[in-house]
């Protein structure tokens, strides 16, 4: 049996998300192994982040900076706000590089299952930026699973009761560039031949 | 795109067996939103094991204790030598509780491909060690693999020529608890079948 530092390493390994048991020993010992390499890089990169990163009062991104890069950058649009459920959809939308707008980061979905209601997400966040009569457009680009498009729905209703003359849209939907039509739902399928558009 | 402190730690997180980039990325974010329950714990974890976590100088094994709790239990028989390949299958023997003696890790197998040759392994220290008279019995636990029976056949006969008449053994290979033969491969029918006992 590993000894209790080990084992508490383990442990710990073991719940972070999709690892178990044997994937943690496994990481364990290769930490061990790779004690200059990795071991000890890796003990400072989630140092300097468990000190430095916050959380962007404006937006919810994660940065080393508050407001946060994004959010500070004079190049970025303001006048766009695109919603997303969660940092990493962030990060997804700048790996395309396609948006040049800010971003608000809901914190999750409404969900009756997990009993997340609309006080748990930062909606009135959301409202109060979209208040000043600054924000031209708000793209949702929540996910495209059921909770995802109930949260957009609340969420483009509550933008409209403001009242600011506030152009609401979401993303499109249909077949992903690359993607064999064998292998797509038939709800995809339903939804590309309804959005078709003329070449 | 995150920023360059969490991109640190998400290219040292992908760099980890068995991780990628997107779950480098799932990773991080997973520790930052479970701060206090699972970073800053983890980040102990890590710096007491880097601090505390050294390779025992008898057998191999990793502990916090040189020689390492095992191979300084009194109640541990050392007459008997269990040969692994590395901590990971010591931790598995452990596991079944079924071994009271102690251990030798040899760090890893021969392998031609690999260019791993023996002086790359601790078989010289093995020898040291069964070269006193005290050990009656090495067990040669390595893997059921090519490498590691070709491994177990060369520290088998540097054992024998060491002329100390110590008993040298193999792990038993057959069907293993709960294994249906439908899902078996050949050879290990075969063997199963070859050393069949009387019930």
């Amino acid at each position: 049996m590993p000894d209790t530092d080990l084992q508490h390493l383990i442990r710990l390994l073991s719940r972070l998300p999709g690892l178990g048991p044997r994937s943690g020993r496994r990481l364990a010992l290769h930490l061990i192994k790779k004690r200059e390499q990795l071991l000890l890089p890796l003990l400072e990169a989630l140092r300097a982040t468990a000190e430095n990163v916050r959380t962007c009062g404006v937006c919810g991104n994660l940065d080393t900076r508050d407001p946060c890069s994004i959010c500070a950058d004079p190049r970025r649009d303001d006048h766009i706000l695109c919603v997303v459920e969660d940092v990493a959809d962030l990060w997804a939308l700048e790996r395309s590089g396609a948006f040049r707008g800010t971003y608000h980061i809901l914190g999750g979905v409404l969900s009756a299952l997990d009993g997340i209601t609309p006080e748990d997400l930062h909606i009135e966040r959301l409202l109060r930026r979209c208040s000043g009569g600054g924000v031209a457009e708000v793209i949702l680009a929540m996910n495209a699973t059921v909770d995802g498009q109930t949260t957009a729905h609340y969420v483009a209703s509550r933008l409209q009761a403001l009242g600011q003359n506030i152009r609401v849209t979401g993303l499109a939907h249909g077949v992903p560039m690359g993607g064999e039509l064998d292998y797509l739902d038939e709800g995809t399928l339903t939804t590309a031949l309804a959005s078709r558009g003329v070449l």
